[in-house]
């Protein structure tokens, strides 16, 4: 596989492209509902977010569900904004830092915003959404999103009480992924073919593709963290077991090695008490029990129930690159 | 006027009392909301705020609103724990500290939780706050909290950037007090007139009562902050001025005292540098200019437009409970 060279597109980037008057709709009414007459501050806290633009895959996911779903209605487009908004919002709130942590010397995560101005800008933004959701006049896709708008929260929450306790199984991570990541996702797909009055099989069809995608895009994350190629994943090796976030490499990890790893893990992770070479010795226990190939097992097994799903959506050009976004998400980890 | 006689109830008691079933069905549908099969800490951390119940002043205003325009379904009970939830997750996302409030040695609000847990937890409810609302099945009410949900947060933010900024003037902070207080008084008692499907100008005058309680009610507040009895109040005198929040008296100060008392205000409010003896000269200027009471003028003008309003809404006994709670929000004030 190629998927890098530089004269091939991404599967992303051919989702741009054939939704890219689609996606400027969506830019548009982002940045009309993210006006506030009497509050500037909020266009200032979201810009840097918004337009910094990401690669929107959560909105793109919505458009094309709707659009191979035949959908040629106004709504897909309040729906996408609506996922990038909650998305938006999700992304404020986890920039808030425990000023237990700061005391503890860690570098503030929102250097430009203070808390209070990332809670109350992400309130802003899920109002916003719950307005836009009901622009659309279809109560059951409100509830698909304010019930994805639960299951994130909840599965936050869960990261907060799971991290640093190694009594974290493979059960719980997948809860916490599914919260974090696959709920929006699934949720956007599962939108997006409901907007468009698609047979109940079909939309459970892109509600399953969101959420198998999801759980592997996340997965292929956590694997990227022990050693992804900082400059492309913008992250640097060892954040999650610095930060002691149980993430699966770092589960099956624990798992395999029983007890004569023990003292080593509650020391770094329950304790927290982290010392130089402590990131050496994670990579070694990662090779030495195989977690990370195991790991990638994973993700790859997700990433074929996600391609699987599209067998029960209509044939399309979209679902052909919605079937290679599935596949990009693993490929990363070649 | 003897509203604080102990033979008398007051009026919030006397709805407490007529309402008592329908607040009995409120707490249950918020317990049973509240749980989460997967994150045991969030019923931990709402639990101290929801049983402690308050006055549950919110919620009874829409069954109250509902009762009275004869409603006889079941989905007042949904709106009230909505308005009440969205309350909560209000109070959840203040308690969220700064951190650059924490290291100038200010005690955190929050002492019981961490902010993380505050804000995620915050954001649990208001997921959980739209799901309600979608149980009812009234788009048109999902639009009215979605927007008040959005007036609030604009109106967090406002006073953000309006706290400590001397050139705050009385329209600004209608503004923010509008969203601080008033958006969800005035959505709670419109919501309650919609799911009754009462007459439009019946829904307006709801509406128009619970926004003119809710300024009331909050100018009341922000007066009794420089006089009242901490007993009643649960506050300290002078928190708000401690806090450098330019409420009503302290604007109408302001602005009275001109240029003489610039440099006081500039140090006190604006650079934040308090000295013992700033609270009591800060009394004596509210004296001089009278600057408490021109508030309680404003205070019981508001109380007057919510009585006015009720002219129009059904006779019943709870209308007359709804006409004595607007007196009695200012009654604090002799």
């Amino acid at each position: 596989m190629s998927l890098d060279t530089p004269m091939e597109k991404k599967p992303h980037e051919r989702l741009q492209s054939a939704l890219s008057a689609d996606l400027d709709a969506v830019g548009a009414l982002i940045r009309e509902r993210m006006a506030s007459e009497h509050a500037p501050r909020i266009p200032e806290v979201t810009a840097h977010l918004v337009d910094a633009g990401g690669k929107r895959v959560r909105p793109m996911l919505t458009l094309a569900a709707a659009r191979l779903c035949g959908y040629d209605g106004p709504y897909h487009v309040h729906l996408a904004a609506t996922v990038e908004f909650i998305h938006t919002a999700t992304l404020l709130h986890d920039d808030v830092v425990d000023e237990s942590k700061q005391r503890r010397g860690r570098p503030a995560a929102n250097l430009l915003w203070d808390n209070k101005s990332s809670v109350l800008v992400g309130d802003y933004l899920f109002a916003r959404s719950f307005q836009l959701m009901t622009d659309t006049g279809r109560l059951d896709v409100l509830k698909v999103l304010s019930n994805a708008a639960a299951t994130i929260a909840e599965g936050e929450v869960l990261q907060l009480t799971a991290s640093q306790n190694l009594a974290t199984t493979e059960e719980i991570y997948l809860q916490v992924v599914r919260g974090k990541t696959a709920a929006l996702f699934s949720a956007a797909t599962e939108a997006g073919g409901m907007i468009a009055d698609a047979d109940p099989a079909v939309v459970q069809a892109l509600f399953t593709y969101g959420d198998a995608l999801g759980v592997s895009f996340q997965i292929a994350d956590d694997i990227l963290d022990f050693g992804g190629d900082a400059e492309k994943t913008g992250k640097n090796i060892g954040d999650d077991f610095r930060e002691r976030k149980l993430t699966l490499p770092l589960i099956k990890a624990i798992a395999a090695g029983g007890t004569r790893d023990r003292a080593f893990w509650e020391r770094t992770i329950e304790k927290g008490r982290q010392e130089d070479g402590d990131l050496e010795h994670v990579l070694t226990l990662l090779k030495e029990h195989g977690s990370l190939d195991a790991s990638r097992t994973d993700a790859l097994r997700w990433s074929e129930v996600a391609k699987a799903a599209l067998n029960d959506v209509p044939k399309s050009e979209l679902t052909d690159m919605l079937r290679d976004l599935a596949d990009y998400v693993v490929a990363r980890l070649n």
